[in-house]
């Protein structure tokens, strides 16, 4: 039971647990298992947004929290919505705010009814509530919306994390209510819990119950260790109807998306493939590169000869490195562009082993050919 | 009387004393009055390299002082030039450092053979002679090498110009022998003076007389008043011969551009078009936009809907005016790409009105447009 009609997933393949399908929204398609950029505001940070989509990308995340201290949506829905604003045309996905209220906001106080909290950028006073919430992503008009829920911190009592769990609960409900007017909008809710199963298999339950377009795990990648994250997804999954994409929350590394997507994980988001990049990192198959590193200084060797991003194939990682050590926009631009061609190179080889039902084997494969890069980046480095 | 035999200049056009040609090099044409980005470390900052040359540059333009202390020359040339390093394929006009040794290190020591200092980078000590200058510039393989000079701060006295002036001349001299050995490479002087025309006109004809591949006007664009630049302009062309490319450093603003042009400049370079879009500013047809202003915030109207940028035409001001506020590289990215085409397109329209005989029409209806735009910009602030 979907709350929009104009939202639909379908499963195209499967191998065990992983699946390979393809949501469709007004907006366009997006292909599944789905990596989206994160656009916090409003911008895949050093990215033109029509390289963003070059690269592969059907779908790019934005945050209700950053857009509603900045620019505001009252001001994005003037100018004709976040598409438009962003020049993004394709599909977007809002996060709820929950997640930076508890990150990045000062001062806050949670109710029953919401949060209030203090803008991190100028101190003002701001009130989000599950309906609110709902109100700024129809302004924003995202194709997928997400219900705001109280993410705790871990390690966090299991009082708190239930008291917690049972708000976001509330909210989803609540949510769901003031979506209920809108049509070929897709409302995802998020499972709570902790790193407590059972408050998980409760949380999940009790979703799928209320019924909704998507399911996401958050509160997780939060700095737990990751064999939490792996439990959590594979006792809860069982729980959420297999017919709904389901979305893991800001995660992660190339090994934490095999990881999940074998589990059954439809879609992440994730700022580390832009972040890393500005900070001089390298995804590659071969496996993460430290361009900062002095070894690269006289390396004339593309990142990867191999790639299909044409950064990757074109520039030495002389230059990159010499670029990275002189804080130029330009090695922030090229390693953002190589780091969001790889997640999506990844993610349509991910997709490909499934429908073919050998995922297992890309995956040996896969982490065989990182460790190649990783030993050799030790015996250099 | 030409140092190299592969640097070939032609003037096409003229109207009064401005002038429309092309230099032809060994990796391709310029087309003059050229506007050479700045590519200090080897970037353009902010830009991609295909991206420079596709809103027009023939040319850009980086400096033995950076690129000596960071990556190093010698590295440079072991990794196949600085064209393949950077990935311009195109002609580079390298400067010598004598600007940045007086403006950026520290603790320097000028004797008569060059100048010792320290890097503002790690404090390292560097030595710079007109020899070495001219064995850098080799190294990084540039197209247009500039001549080691002693450039001094204005206001400064007589004597002091006078000495300064003298140096650079007897290391004109010296840097023309170190490339005797070298073909296809152009090697430009620069005249100096300070703000004093009969020491001006003295160093023009002096070079003149040794004869080099273009000449340079060097120490001008450093904070003296405007019309200075324009009256050591005029007392200096006369001197210097008129089938030799004319090059004013560091400058300049649409406007210096214009009138220097009038007076029979052929080359410029300038850090203002992408420093100003990392800072927020727009050049337009209109005049100069501060996007960071709040009578932006709600403009749906592009930069300029009838610019040859995409990004000008593409972007609400609303947008821009968020990416600033919001210090997004993107936001830095789109200005640049804005200002460098409009600046590209500024010389080929120059170059067309020359062409056309009707510059000074040219200059009244670009002048009036710019007015029209700080008006309204006035109005709206």
């Amino acid at each position: 039971m979907g709350v929009s009609e104009a939202f639909r997933f379908e499963i195209l393949g499967q191998d065990k647990t992983a699946r390979a399908g393809v949501i469709t929204t007004p907006r366009g398609q997006i292909r599944t298992p789905a990596f989206m950029p994160v656009g916090t505001a409003a911008t895949v940070k050093a990215m033109h947004p029509e390289a963003v989509k070059a690269l592969g990308a059907d779908i790019v995340l934005s945050n209700t929290y950053h857009l509603m201290l900045r620019p505001g949506p009252e001001r994005i829905a003037a100018l004709g919505g976040l598409h438009k604003f962003m020049n993004w045309p394709w599909p977007i996905l809002t996060d709820s705010g929950g997640f930076q209220v508890m990150s990045l906001s000062k001062l806050r106080k949670l109710d029953e009814n919401g949060v209030t909290f203090h803008s991190h950028i100028d101190g003002a006073l701001y009130r989000l509530t599950p309906e609110r919430a709902m109100e700024i992503q129809d302004l924003l008009d995202s194709e997928i919306k997400m219900q705001l829920d109280e993410c705790v911190r871990l390690p966090c009592s299991e009082s708190e994390v239930r008291r917690a769990m049972k708000l976001s609960l509330a909210w989803a409900e609540r949510s769901k209510k003031a979506l209920v007017a809108k049509k070929g909008s897709a409302l995802f809710a998020i499972v709570q819990g902790g790193a407590d199963e059972v408050l998980r298999v409760e949380s999940a339950k009790a979703l799928a119950n209320i019924g909704f377009d998507g399911y996401a795990l958050g509160g997780l990648a939060v700095g737990e260790p990751r064999p939490i994250t792996r439990v959590m997804i594979e006792c809860v999954l069982p729980f959420l109807p297999s017919d709904k994409p389901r979305y893991l929350m800001g995660t992660g590394t190339p090994d934490d998306l095999l990881e999940s997507v074998r589990r059954g994980i439809d879609m992440f988001d994730c700022v580390l493939p832009t972040r890393a990049g500005r900070h001089g990192l390298a995804y590659t198959r071969a496996g993460r590169l430290n361009l900062r590193n002095a070894r690269h200084a006289d390396n004339p060797a593309p990142v990867d000869p191999l790639a299909s991003c044409a950064a990757a194939r074109t520039y030495s990682r002389s230059y990159l490195h010499h670029l990275v050590k002189s804080g130029e926009i330009l090695g922030m631009m090229l390693l953002s562009e190589i780091n969001l061609s790889y997640y999506q190179d990844f993610m349509a080889d991910m997709r490909r082993a499934i429908s073919g039902e050998r995922f297992d084997d890309f995956c040996s494969e896969t982490k065989a050919a990182w460790q190649i890069g990783e030993s050799s980046s030790k015996v250099e480095a």
